[in-house]
């Protein structure tokens, strides 16, 4: 490893073969020595999980875009702990780089998202991070568009002084590149899911239920990420680890609750 | 159901055999009307994942002191859907209580937490939510410290005025309840874990890997929950579902980053 560059660790949650990641490795690979570790299977929705009661799996892959990859039989959680712990063999890492996601991980997708929790993890660790979401769930969906945000928001994360660690959601709207009007930094959105749980017999006349819903929109603000993506903005949401809500902290304190 | 009392849901991620649950239902079920949903398997460190790609199971369990209870084969997180979406039959739950969790929830944890996934997700939904854990792995845990001290918070809750739902993530120290000093309010300490990938060889000469590490703790405050629990307290931290960074998102405005 060269010891001068930026070592980036570059993980996902859609699995190692997924086209986001190839994209992403493709865009970052120029900026540093790369490591890679991504899921050896579809990990959507697994939010911050982590394996304790199973022994993990790792894999060398085929190499993507020239560079070495590993795949991982765990959650993205798990790749950033054997990319930050086993494969950087000692060596600090200084950004973690999660996607390119199949989906949006706007508003209150980013406490489910798979490919958020892998970024967060990184800055619990102590690294820079980010992840990269488009608002395409296709295999075939079009990544060029990508290309100038991805290299943007990496060589602001790597330029930032090593004090300041922080963690960025970034969201791209399904528009063409020159109709996008730039990048907003933003606050989450409040929404949430309100799901059904759809029910069906099985060949053997037993239940089973799938999980399906609508996202149900509640804020009217123009400084959200939803806003700005319905606007034709890249949406980039600052993102933490601390979930103490020091308001309701305070207020109870006031209060004299349960003392 | 009595529709004048508050609808209370159950839930854990220890699994729907878990003593801890079994403990959480009988404090709890002199507040209202009880419903119970858990996983059909111990489901620690899932975080907010949710069932996706999978169709979900739900069978009816042998009652639990007293109580109809349901077990799924899914997340925490799916556990919660199942029992305001499908349950609940229609009615608001007003509670979700989830635990008593077999082991501390304090600080970092609660990002891994399936326990206080389950509660922060009841909040999203609009309910109060908290999640209770104790410092003692072991099944034969005793619950007794618990009683007074789940029955506070959850009478606290039932008395909030509707319009304030909160969640609260409760952690428990391993103390006599004669020794307990109080219940405090207090702040996510700052902490990480240091993992290690622990290498082993299967019978059949492959490796795999344990994911093991240690607790390092920042925090020199003394209003955190470590700093609580360490000092004889019950620990409360009011726990919330937006992840925005303010700080990060006010100074890349005001640095006018991205523009």
């Amino acid at each position: 490893m060269d010891q001068n560059k930026p070592l980036i660790l570059v993980v996902n949650d859609d699995g190692i073969t997924a086209p986001g990641i190839k994209a992403l490795i493709s865009f970052v690979k120029n900026f540093g020595e790369i490591i890679v570790v991504a899921p050896d299977k579809a990990q959507s929705g697994m939010g911050h999980a982590i394996t304790m009661n199973t022994p993990l799996r790792l894999n060398e892959f085929d190499s993507i875009e020239g560079v070495e990859a590993y795949s991982c039989s765990g959650t993205p959680v798990d790749c950033v702990k054997f990319g930050t712990k086993l494969i950087a063999k000692g060596r600090k890492v200084d950004l973690v780089v999660s996607g390119i996601n199949h989906g949006l991980n706007s508003s209150i997708n980013v406490i489910y998202s798979g490919t958020m929790a892998a970024a967060i993890e990184g800055n619990v660790e102590g690294a820079s991070s980010v992840g990269f979401s488009i608002d395409n769930h296709s295999l075939d969906a079009d990544f060029s568009a990508c290309e100038t945000i991805v290299k943007t928001i990496v060589q602001f994360l790597l330029e930032m002084p090593r004090e300041k660690k922080v963690c960025l959601n970034v969201n791209i709207p399904k528009i063409p590149i020159e109709d996008i009007k730039g990048i907003k930094v933003c606050r989450q959105a409040k929404a949430y899911w309100d799901e059904r749980l759809e029910e069906r017999k099985d060949p053997f006349g037993a239940d089973y239920y799938w999980l399906t819903g609508d996202f149900i929109y509640l804020d009217e603000g123009e400084d959200t990420d939803i806003w700005a993506l319905r606007n034709n903005y890249v949406s980039v949401v600052p993102t933490q680890f601390d979930l103490t809500d020091y308001k309701v902290v305070n207020s109870l304190i006031d209060a004299n609750e349960f003392n």
